[in-house]
């Protein structure tokens, strides 16, 4: 390298402007109590197998309206052998440009092993090296020993699990041990059996993109698509606001159109999101205004009907819509309730949130 | 007609759920004491050569984020044989469909004659029936006696003037007469001598959509592009503060990325919509963070340079955009100015405005 | 009306330019002997109940790439009262434009009635004004006299079966008499029962967008959405290949991502639209390249496992793309098949298309 | 790091499906024996101040319709300490991929220096890593020793020429000296002296992007623009066609809506774009539609009026369009020439290509 001419550039090279950011805003409503953070907790960089440097993923973060992400570079697999550096590197980097725009960056690792127990995220660690250990158990007690919180990543990954989903007795273990706290219920799909897991062993449902590509590559947002990110319901927008809220598993995925959860946050979500007007217009005409003040989308299906009322068989409230729909009374009913089911808030592994509004 | 079977069919016919729509929204800042209002006042309907039902009108407006707008269907030209109805028709069934909406309809007709004097929409207007008049001048004073507002349209229309763009005695006579008080600086094409004309004759500058199919026909939405548009600058969001507005040439135009304008609101919006944030890193380096608070875009061209700064030869403030410029002192300066044009801002004919930043 | 100013007023009033359109394109394969025609047969203007005029149909066919369209206004439901005029005046009006553009129009009209029969559609008729009956019989049996093609159109529409998806008696008289050739299986909604009884009757399978809208209110082409169509499979792309083809069944309905029909025809279409390349790049890897030569959509889910291969568990192969796909062999295997289905392929009542594809 | 636990789990971790990509594709004619290629030769990665890993640039290139692309990092600044590798990794890197899907790369460096004598490109090198020399002349020496093709840079570039765009005597020794080829006459901005000098010292223009971030991050392709880019009319689509007619000069810039090129290749593809069509629809109007048949926007802009026609002042002629343009005839004119500039196809600096077309 020529270093005398190399510094006597760097004052001519900085490139103005340098460049334009759009903030970008995900309109979900907070709940009572919460701010509603917009995390993506696992993606790579170049530092392992990821193909962008790591302030980019801090860039990405503003454009699109989140509110934290971490980075989470494997340890046990970096292939761009023309890099050699500390596992800290990736956040080091990226962590000056996450203050300059006002994102919270998580410093995290992805201990990558074979299954089982297959790939776990770290996060909230301070000494990524540490986790670099030839058995995994020591990766794990490393993490832990940092007060970790840690995530058993796509556990449905099919070139671990080509074709079952299964809890092992390692993750058992694990769990004990106070080794996993969450774990992924969505990567790319969806898995019905994490989210089942998360009801029964209390575990905190996470939902991350997992980028290693640029993320527009991956994400059509031309189409008004997101990635997918774990929605945390927090009591403050600050780092240890979200360590406190995972740990006592306050979250939501937000995958495609769908909101997977416990259904406490997301009935509050539901009812915060939308305000319905009704208007009763003849005597068997009711008119109801129904305004989604969220970017959500809400698939409403007709469950049970309730025979004094003509309605809807299947409605699809759009981000930020108004709709009018049109209810007809029949016979002398007085009133009566609409009752459906929004199809894409999942309460239940596959299994969409049962609601009723009076008429 | 099989008047029985149709009105028994009538209780089944309404569609549920009617429709959605989703509200849209333009950032201009308002001016001191005034709401910018986003108005569109000259389009078409089925009522003369337009392609659309009036409601259509409403729903676009609102969809796009319209204040206002003005149906002017032609006195003289109503190609659609099988409609034969009251010119106050249009109106009248968009009316229900405004205040639904909360759109502001104002009443107005387009004077549809042979250059001299051309085309001319009468606004806030009462009954459009009596401009219905075999010589032009009776129409003019007909809408004059309504106390309307009259906008002499697209003085530049090839198929009226195909290489010149004159103003003729004809336009004098209705200017002394109190029957012309704005013209159309934007229809379709921008009109360097309109805009002229209404810094010296004082007239009011009006830009307008004239669209005749479905909006998005015409406008490309999904690249972010808007309808010309008319900005009024008024006391209140309401028909009357609409009228004393364009009476006091309170306007600007608003037209694919243009701004065009007397130079005090210009200025008032560019002051308004951008916050300047300069901090000095070295000695030799002032970071300028440049926050764009609205949809505007603003194409800055260095002007006159200021010897003592090293800074952008052109840039483009995007919508909502983060900008860092870096500016470098030379020698040892120890301030100076950004001095540059905005060229999409048109205080004079093919002109931008003028602006410079202390550093 | 003032007739001499506005006959000579006419010769000004042609806009120049006209306007410009841009002739869209939607790829799916052609079927051996058949073209694959993309025809929406069902929709409407100002002459029913619909919001456009009757040249607006034929503009959106020509942009977004289809090949034929019916406007079938509603016979016995007019709301607009300000125009009067024959129920052949918006064919008559469409046809030159549909000429013009290359657009196939068809002539037809809506046959509105109560359940049962609920509302049908008349496609190749001659004269609609002789549907207008006061008896619903005679409607339709207007007609059969002139060969029509019959459609019931959404009999799952909740303002006329909130609940149920019934088949009538009616339903089999008409059926049994020669009136009633095909069913909408998507009209907005998917209706399953519908499919299931265009398999038991022998009836043609349709799908239409019945839109009454400017087609941009409600398909969101910047998303890359399509309206409803029904693909037919025609010896010729011409009126009477379409008539053949219909009678014959040989129809798909494409709806959002999905493609709905006989089985034979959509496997043919995903042997055509998808080519496959499979290279050993070692003793255990498959590498398989998958092209998409269509804008189709194929949303593939695992069915079956074979042991000896590892893949994907869900992957969707998007419009036009180029996937790569990595199949694993397990043990000392030489080779097996992919199993899958692919879901948005419903050759049953919501039931996707089983495929295997051979290593 | 691990190296057995690493070995054991390559075989596990490569992702199934790998990732999905759409070819695309510009519509740009081929002019008379020769083929017309898109190339971007100037770009850069991690491996010197670029934020992707080399085959993300591959990726882009094939997604967005490139024929061939040079990766150009810089010689003398290479910030991101923590990658240090030969000169020449990036281009190996990449070159994998351009061969699987399809992209010509061509290897090249960016010497980067103060002014005189800036930044230059030298694309067709063999060797990366022996234009690393403390004396600027030394490196331009290795590369022209390797016949490379040699463009100076962004001779606008603010911070290095802020205010003025100068011609000094170092590049006239470079041009001299064989050392200097072509121009860059757009990045990111269009410079009107680099368009001048490349026609008077026969140099070939270029236009190129220069990206350092994600190219999604710079261009914004959700409203249909694309990156700048050099059209090559070379005589096979293959390194060694590119090279021969850089040398020979024949190439053209697209950038944003603007062609810039010679006149006589730009001719050519104006001719070959556009077919146009006349019909004289009565004794005083001929219809005349326009096809543009390629990605290209024309805008036309009347020049000296033909008394005997009225026409269009200003149209905008849309890439794929069919528009309708209407012209009257005056008096008893037989015909006459419509006569105008097409504003966005420069053929000297600033100054748009007449174009006359016979009715």
């Amino acid at each position: 390298m020529l270093k005398k001419p190399t510094s006597l550039l760097l004052a001519f090279l900085i490139a103005l402007p340098l460049f334009a950011q759009v903030r970008g805003k995900i309109d979900i409503p907070d709940l009572d109590g919460y701010v509603t953070l917009k995390c993506d907790l696992h993606m790579h960089t170049v530092f392992s197998d990821g193909l962008v440097w790591p302030t980019v993923r801090i860039d990405e973060a503003y454009r699109e309206g989140l509110d934290a992400i971490a980075i989470t570079d494997h340890i046990e697999f970096r292939p761009h052998t023309d890099i050699v550096a500390s596992h800290n590197r990736s956040y080091e980097i990226a962590q000056e440009r996450a203050e300059e725009k006002g994102i919270i960056l998580i410093r995290g690792s992805e201990i990558t092993r074979r299954m089982p127990p297959g790939h776990h995220n770290a996060l909230f660690i301070t000494d990524a090296d540490s986790l670099e250990q030839p058995e995994y158990m020591d990766a794990f007690r490393a993490a832990k020993a940092q007060d970790a919180f840690i995530v058993w990543n796509h556990p449905h990954w099919a070139p671990q699990q080509p074709d079952t989903t299964l809890w092992m007795e390692e993750h058992t273990e694990l769990l004990e041990q106070g080794m996993m706290h969450g774990v992924e219920v969505v990567n790319r799909l969806y898995c019905p059996e994490s989210h089942q897991w998360c009801l029964d062993k209390k575990l905190t449902m996470m939902g991350n993109s997992d980028m290693h590509q640029p993320i527009q590559s991956d994400v059509d947002f031309c189409a008004g698509k997101h990635r997918t990110m774990t929605l945390v319901f927090a009591k403050s927008a600050t780092a240890e606001g979200i360590r406190e809220a995972l740990f006592d598993r306050r979250t939501a995925v937000y995958y495609n159109e769908y909101v997977i959860g416990e259904e406490k946050y997301l009935r509050e979500i539901f009812e915060k999101a939308l305000t319905w007007k009704s208007e009763q217009t003849d005597s068997v005409t009711i008119r109801v205004t129904v305004k989604n003040n969220s970017d959500l989308t809400f698939r409403l299906k007709k469950k049970q009907h309730d025979t004094r009322l003509v309605y809807f068989r299947e409605t699809t409230i759009v981000p930020h819509g108004e709709h009018i729909l049109i209810v007809k009374l029949r016979d002398d009913a007085e009133g009566g309730e609409l009752d459906f089911v929004v199809e894409n808030f999942l309460v239940l592994p596959n299994e969409g949130m049962r609601c009723k509004v009076k008429m």
